[in-house]
């Protein structure tokens, strides 16, 4: 059974994203083995200049790396990644545990996004959609696609 | 200020996702008059066959287009829809307040979709991801997004 690491910035303070994140973890454990990491996002200013939200990105990005595991497939969350149906994302999950990896890493930045040394050490850059959602929900969404992902693996009825 | 309204299959049963909608919806009114509207779906069996599903969504479709309000600017979701960015979905509600319409109609259908004369009654068709998401996830992606929209025309600082 290939390990899913989840590595994000900063907690759930929606009750309602607590609530669905705790549901999809439940439900995953049927199929993967999960953690979720979360990094203390950097403190920045209400209006920060591109300086100081660099420096931000940057000193989260090293606390991010050292979280990757050794044999890990990383897959970075980015706007401007490539997009994939539910059916390819679940054949990555499926494809990447017989390459020789044992551990699928998955890092969600801050809403200011990822340090590009985070995207540089990624073997893929994920998008959702060209909308732009909170990081929190956006948890929620990458919870509901590796829940649906071991559903078509198994093939289960939960998604048609 | 246009009005809004959600016409939606079903009823929204995840505590979670039922919480986050409740949330958004109270954030939105700041900046458009919603309504939700739920039609009761057509009770298929476990195992459909494809004239089950096309029967239950055409029966589905007549309550939909009867509550298509008369000058609505009708906005289907299906996977086969546009993408847009959040900034463009924000820019249409704008544009067509203008336009002589006084209503923008969202229609999320159920797990099996829209029927296709929806899909024919519709200006535009939507979608928001490659991926497949459950509809009751999709109306707090929807809902969070017409908050965004609000945000974006009203200068706030939600959006960066």
């Amino acid at each position: 059974m290939i390990k899913i690491k989840i590595i994000a910035m900063g907690r759930l303070t929606e009750a309602s994203f607590n609530l669905a994140s705790s549901e999809y973890i439940k439900r995953i454990s049927k199929f993967f083995s999960l953690t979720v990491t979360e990094i203390k996002p950097v403190q920045i200013s209400g209006n920060p200049g591109a300086k100081e939200i660099e420096n931000a990105l940057l000193s989260e990005s090293s606390k991010i790396i050292a979280e990757i595991p050794p044999k890990a497939y990383v897959v970075a969350a980015c706007v401007e990644g490539k997009q994939l149906s539910s059916e390819k994302f679940s054949s990555i999950i499926e494809e990447k545990s017989t390459y020789g990896y044992d551990t699928i890493c998955f890092i969600i930045g801050s809403s200011h996004g990822l340090h590009d040394s985070v995207k540089k050490r990624s073997d893929l850059k994920l998008s959702f959609s060209e909308m732009t959602f909170p990081h929190e929900l956006f948890r929620v969404l990458l919870l509901e696609q590796i829940y649906r992902a071991g559903e078509i693996l198994n093939g289960g009825k939960y998604h048609k």
